[in-house]
């Protein structure tokens, strides 16, 4: 399909928050133009959409999520991680298949789409039914390892590896552990060999709660970022989950590894694990990146939320109005998500780079009056705003009408899905 | 109109989260029957409509705003209070007119109605034109004197007081003043003597900043909280607004007077006030509502910001997931927005309560699967669930179109009142 975008507010998130009234051309699955209004004729167009000086922009990257987790919205709010873990998760969890997250999951890109969510970081249970979850409906995904003492083998972890990227146009698999506290020293050591002979990307679950932080402390005269650091398992990138709680020694090695801290800003706070110390990560030019978290500690799936409540947790953390502003959070939810994701052609929109790009209506009341668009985005925006996503040159989600999914089909297989698991 | 809603989750507020499938009837302006589903061919309806399981709730409650500071929105984010006040928004408001305020209050009720709001405590410039602005498009509100010592005159609030109760059937107007720091004692003790004689609730900005706090310390010796109660304006009711910063003993005299707290808690993140004390204000029996505060420190109308907001971030102050749980939550963006405004017959849907209710809409995916309703009102809900707001038992809003404004002509307004202020 070519799809051509034309008289929009184009915010391509190259040159921070500059915008201009100009097209975006779309052929096939690519952007093959990016700049002022001009001569179209040449291309033959499936659909030339003129957008009202709407903004187009890249999509925003979920850089953090556990889709399957749609299971246990509202499940257990207002309640003890320990006690929510231990007696409303695990349990459920146990009794989970791949044909639940298969289902699950496609309940939880209903919702990234309506908030304007191209790319996902899912680490859950069954990633060969996520992954197929994720490419029959459209959405750009990187699977990441969950291991830990539990479960899987390292074999499974290799083969997963060999086998899922590669397998699928739309998603990939990276090496990961759950976390530090759900593994033991030989499993890291163990993972660390497969990942030094991959060379790849490595993420996990770290520094997010105190707790956490000073009882590996206690086992190992280490914080969690120290350890994985001694282990190689920082040596060629990737990123950490959460970072809430983190000294300066850890932000040095962080920074030196280029490691990318993904903030769950909604899920720390409504879990009480605290507020991530975006400002000094800004300082320090570690690259943040943001993630819903699953939505059982959410309980949204929602970009919005993420973006908003981190600017403002981070002025409420340093008591300063003026830290984490508005431009930083745009840049966190696209180009930062994109290098969690090691996708290097979804950041911006420029010629050549994927099509994942969303159209963000300026005609709801939240919008107006028009005084600056990129500080609307971030303060005042909503879901309800988000008029078209597109990944990978396909419409799927527009005026709230899904384009590529069986809605009542995967509420059903959720609802029953439920009756056994609930 | 009589219009009856048939299938509803009805979530009635009486009795905290208890919900039950059944009816709602509304005839004229009032509610008229709320009970399991029973035969209606006694009533010639208008409209009978199926909501297939929807909720049907009393309407959210916004019980502290400035709605004409639209005018304002995005203009000056990521800003110091002090910088923002004197450079922002001092100098355009001294430019702003009645008709300004007229246009700029419509387009803030637009979004209202978007966020489900049947009612809004409104302090700002011009009373006069507010009240025209909720009644012609519908919207219940009480206007509040926000008289400091910059104005208006002591004759004019008793004018006000006296015209403009009355004058319209949905908008009243109440005493009060903006802030103690924009006040001097003397002023106080006049504005006191009117509140004595008419025997009215009070309302002003309370204990926002610690700055305020100290400074009115220094002066008075005296809280603000102790001071406004030390002077009688806390004699027959009303609210304070933000409540941030108070004692233990201003929760005394709080309690006491029956002051009910209205925490904006979007507001107080934005600007790095702090987090209010919501759940000493629940042990201690002390009423909590919600408001929006303006667009301009917020920046968005919308009272699912502010239920999230308000659990998440006492949990955040507590260091404890369990605090300011949502039945709470709901509670304050309903029955205790009412309790805020002295409205009686609009907290909870009940036989001869008054029509302000609103339709939740639970097929969109974020609501999904069905496990907990009113949690997932607060910790998942957003505008985009609002599928109909009624105030007085008209619908003003449903399926994302306004039934009773001209938006375009509403948006064209604000944006000419914008190149003159901006």
């Amino acid at each position: 399909m070519n799809i051509r975008f034309w008289d929009a507010s184009v915010l391509t998130m190259v040159d921070g928050e500059e915008m201009f009234n100009g097209e975006v051309w779309v052929e096939g699955n690519r952007i093959t133009y990016v700049g002022p209004a001009r001569d179209a004729s040449g291309v033959k167009w499936d659909r030339e959409i003129e957008c009202g000086g709407d903004v187009i922009m890249p999509g925003f990257k979920d850089a953090h999520t556990h889709s399957g987790m749609t299971a246990f919205r509202s499940l257990a709010d207002d309640t003890n991680l320990q006690d929510w873990l231990n007696n409303d998760i695990f349990p459920r969890e146990a009794k989970m298949n791949g044909d639940d997250c298969y289902w699950l999951t496609k309940l939880a890109i209903l919702e990234y789409l309506t908030s304007g969510i191209t790319a996902i970081e899912d680490m859950y249970l069954t990633p060969e039914t996520i992954g197929q979850a994720c490419q029959e409906m459209g959405m750009r995904c990187e699977l990441i390892s969950g291991l830990n003492k539990f479960g899987p083998t390292l074999e499974v972890l290799e083969e997963r590896y060999n086998n899922l990227n590669g397998k699928w146009p739309l998603v990939g698999f990276q090496l990961g552990v759950h976390a530090e506290y759900t593994c033991d020293r030989k499993l890291l050591e163990d993972v660390a060999k497969i990942h030094q002979k991959y060379k790849s990307p490595f993420y996990a679950h770290m520094s997010e709660t105190k707790t956490e932080v000073d009882e590996c402390i206690g086992r190992y005269g280490m914080s969690p970022v120290e350890l994985f650091d001694s282990l190689g398992l920082f040596d060629y990138g990737g990123a950490i989950y959460h970072g809430v709680w983190v000294s300066e020694k850890d932000r040095e090695i962080l920074k030196k590894r280029g490691i990318v801290v993904v903030s769950n800003p909604a899920s720390n706070a409504k879990l009480a694990s605290g507020i991530a110390p975006i400002s000094d990560y800004l300082k320090n030019g570690i690259p943040v990146a943001l993630g819903t978290d699953g939505p059982s500690s959410n309980n949204a799936l929602d970009m919005f939320r993420e973006m908003y409540l981190v600017t403002i947790l981070g002025k409420l953390k340093e008591m300063d109005p003026t830290a984490v502003p508005a431009t930083e959070v745009l840049k966190m939810a696209t180009v930062n998500g994109s290098k969690s994701l090691f996708h290097k052609d979804t950041d911006v929109l420029a010629e050549g780079k994927l099509a994942d790009i969303i159209r963000i209506d300026l005609s709801k009341p939240n919008m107006q009056p028009i005084l600056n668009v990129p500080k609307n985005i971030v303060f005042s925006g909503s879901k309800q705003n988000v008029k078209m996503t597109m990944i990978d040159g396909r419409i799927l989600y527009e005026d709230e009408q899904f384009l590529n999914a069986e809605v009542m089909e995967i509420y059903a297989n959720a609802a029953k899905i439920m009756e056994r698991l609930r």
